[in-house]
């Protein structure tokens, strides 16, 4: 076994964001020089915090990186080991071309039929943005809601009007200040999930037959929300690696007369893009320099591999224009629909429409969270996930690479759980979405994430489930379909 | 103790919704005759149902009409006995003057002002439409959600995508029928409350600047919602007793072109009224003549205060134009936050826009009510508190006699909780309302039930709290400020 000297020696431990990815670096070069075979043990994480004296979570960090990058595989009480041979790491899907028209989104056909298919549990699930229960604090939270129902009385059945639950309030204003966003519990509403919370932002700052900027590819419920709406998407290209292209969405700012951008800034949906803290102050200058509001969906920064939680625009709002929107549905329980929106200086405009929507959000499901949230362990769990999700998006990354026809570029994302897949041109991903189905396996089509339907040759895959012969042999087949057709 | 004899003699005991009525004539009779005098104990149940040869709940109907009128107080463990003197039974209100044009809501204001008071228990609530967690089934509810989550396991954490929990739809369709639906589960949509449903269906036929035919007074979230969404309200005058005037209506629907109806049929909000079964069924051929979708919210209908649970439009529904709006949020638990919808023929736009909307309705808090309606003991739940809001009612009412200034009117609902003032020509009902909040007391000032903040001079008091020293006190009070304006 290789040992591996630290040139940090004899300073105390340190967990500085860098030191993971220069050792992870160092570990990758033994890899690559072949110091290190397919199918070695790698040093344990207990050696490796004392040669390099760095701290345990340094190290695990660094072997979540390896993970994700699918060089390094764990195996359950044994430790780590260097994966065997592997097909070159595929390219990156390439930046979309622009799109100077603002479209009217017709986007539900497609997506409906999506939908169904990812409601029937026969169906591998690699087409819907869900998390195995499996990995979610399942018991933990159930038994939390059952804790709180017990003991709630009259409280747990009355109405808990908005700006909702103060208790979770006060536990989410708290982790805001991971993500950058100093607040108070007073600035938060806590809504019926995500989507309620972006419904509500849109509708406070916008209106039928309005222009809203969106990332492309983009989240197809902000598609099809902005449909239902009357209002018009106006498509602003994306790059995998960083996000929404800011030269563009300012040309395009000056050329429509935009009303609100909607952007997942950290790990977006489909790409798994994250934008870096550069883009991310230059998008807030240019927004607020027009005074166009930003809506921020963050609900998937939680799930970051990296050991360092990314911050959101919000962190560099002054003016109040940044509306963040998130929810517990991707890290606790989806179906606790418990949600949470900082409106800034809209937040007066979202209380008042939030009484239209639902007037309140579930009192006892928002209790039990806060619960977890105080004293579940939720930073344990979360650690816990991001490993699971970045091994799992390795797993799936390596077995595409595999098996999809040469010239398939794919997503190198650093959180959450999606890989965006551009097939060769000219392959249809509607035909491999129906072929897949007939196999039983659902896929996201490209064209449900734009509201031109662009993006004909590529897919999405959700990596939500933990690796298995099932998933395994399913993008074994995908990889055929593709090949075939 | 007078004896009363049966018309029925010897027969087998009856239930008919007509003999409750007759006793109850019968019995008020012999009051108004002096036979039984204020403060005399009546005939037990046991001894009338003997007597009279009908059943025990035809005895306690009559009772409970009785009540409601205000004519006989229950003693509890102690039966039944004749109420002491009391002011003579102030006129009904009127029904409003029509208006012939359509407005553009602007009512947001006046009732943020109500609801924010309405969230503050340190203030008497008289003004929001709640119901006191200590008449509904609290305990029972919160044990039987602690047992699903407990048991659910991963089940309970997932998204429960529209049209939501099939065992609740099962409940809810199977109750349906009482209401004269004949319905399958798939007819149904689960939603995040009523608002949600009216929400849904608003949207599903109307857009942004079509107009929305109203009764008037309506329900102040009806009004907010057509606001909020860009519609345009046209208020019909509706009267306490019968609801929506038809023939104003039919001729609103000749000069206007409107796009859906939306009528709360059974106990009305604020008005209390009850559609009669003859004007539900020329409500619906008026709109299908025309093919104008009726939104019938019936959040109220299962807390009549006559055997008989009144029927909805939606019974005579066939064309499917019809959809029907309730929840359990004035029956179980408010904070539960589960409502549901049959949408007739726009099911599939309903079930889309759910998805924009809130994704899916919470999963737990749907079992659980599930549960109640299944084994609960629903039913009995729903006699005591009908019973209790009837009796409630009375008090309130008899005390407004008492203590408001002559000429005051005053509803006399057959169902839900609410009376509805009309206070004498130039008496404000805002300034009633801002000197009562200054008292600690909170009612609902006529105009917020008006996009025209019409009805200045009426206002809503609520009755969903257990009569009280307290409430009593509060009713002097505001008959004190409305005798001095």
């Amino acid at each position: 076994m290789a040992a591996v000297t630290s040139p940090h020696a004899g300073g105390s431990p340190r967990t500085s964001g860098l030191l993971y990815e220069e050792l992870a670096q160092d570990l990758s070069a033994l890899i690559a020089k072949g110091t290190l075979k397919a199918g070695d043990r790698m040093p344990s994480v207990r050696q490796l915090s004392q040669q390099r004296d760095v701290s345990v979570s340094t190290v695990l960090q660094a072997y979540l990186l390896l993970e994700s990058r699918g060089m390094v595989e764990t195996r359950p009480q044994s430790g780590h080991y260097v994966r065997g041979s592997r097909a070159p790491a595929p390219l990156e899907p390439r930046t979309p071309r622009s799109s100077s028209q603002a479209t009217r989104v017709s986007v539900s056909d497609l997506i409906a039929r999506v939908y169904r298919a990812a409601r029937d549990p026969s169906i591998v699930p690699l087409g819907a943005a869900q998390i195995s229960p499996a990995l979610l604090p399942t018991e933990n939270i159930n038994r939390r809601l059952a804790a709180v129902a017990r003991t709630a009385g009259g409280v747990g059945v009355a109405y808990d009007p908005p700006p909702g639950c103060t208790a979770l309030r006060r536990q989410i204003a708290r982790r805001a200040a991971e993500w950058g966003v100093a607040s108070s519990p007073d600035e938060w509403v806590t809504t019926v999930g995500a989507m309620e919370g972006l419904h509500l932002c849109l509708r406070a700052v916008a209106n039928a037959g309005d222009t809203i900027a969106v990332e492309s590819p983009s989240y197809y419920g902000i598609l099809q929300l902005v449909e239902s709406l009357g209002m018009r998407a106006l498509e602003i290209p994306a790059n995998p690696g960083t996000g929404i292209d800011l030269t563009l969405l300012e040309l395009a700012l000056r050329q429509h007369k935009v009303k609100a951008c909607v952007v997942v800034t950290n790990f977006s949906n489909p790409l798994g893009a994250l934008m870096p803290d550069d883009a991310k102050r230059e998008l807030y200058r240019i927004l607020v320099q027009r005074d166009v509001p930003l809506i921020e969906d963050d609900i998937y920064g939680d799930l970051c591999f990296g050991e360092v939680r990314p911050r959101t625009v919000k962190a560099f709002d002054r003016a109040g224009i940044v509306m963040l929107v998130s929810s517990f549905s991707k890290t606790i329980a989806p179906g606790y629909r418990v949600g949470f929106v900082a409106p800034g200086r809209y937040r007066e405009r979202v209380e008042r429409l939030k009484f239209g929507h639902t007037i309140a959000t579930p009192t006892l499901p928002q209790l039990a969270i806060a619960d977890l949230l105080d004293n579940g362990g939720y930073d344990r769990h979360l650690r816990r996930l991001r490993r699971a999700l970045a091994s799992q998006v390795a797993r799936v990354s390596e077995a595409i690479a595999t098996h999809f026809p040469q010239g398939t570029r794919v997503s190198r994302p650093e959180g959450a759980f999606f890989l965006w897949l551009e097939m060769p041109p000219g392959k249809s991903a509607l035909e491999l979405h129906a072929r897949a189905l007939d196999q039983g396996i659902s896929i996201a089509p490209g064209p449900i994430f734009s509201a031109k339907a662009r993006f004909s040759n590529c897919l999405r895959i959700s990596c939500g489930f933990p690796w298995s012969d099932v998933i395994e042999r399913s993008i074994t087949t995908l990889g055929r379909i593709a090949t075939e057709m």
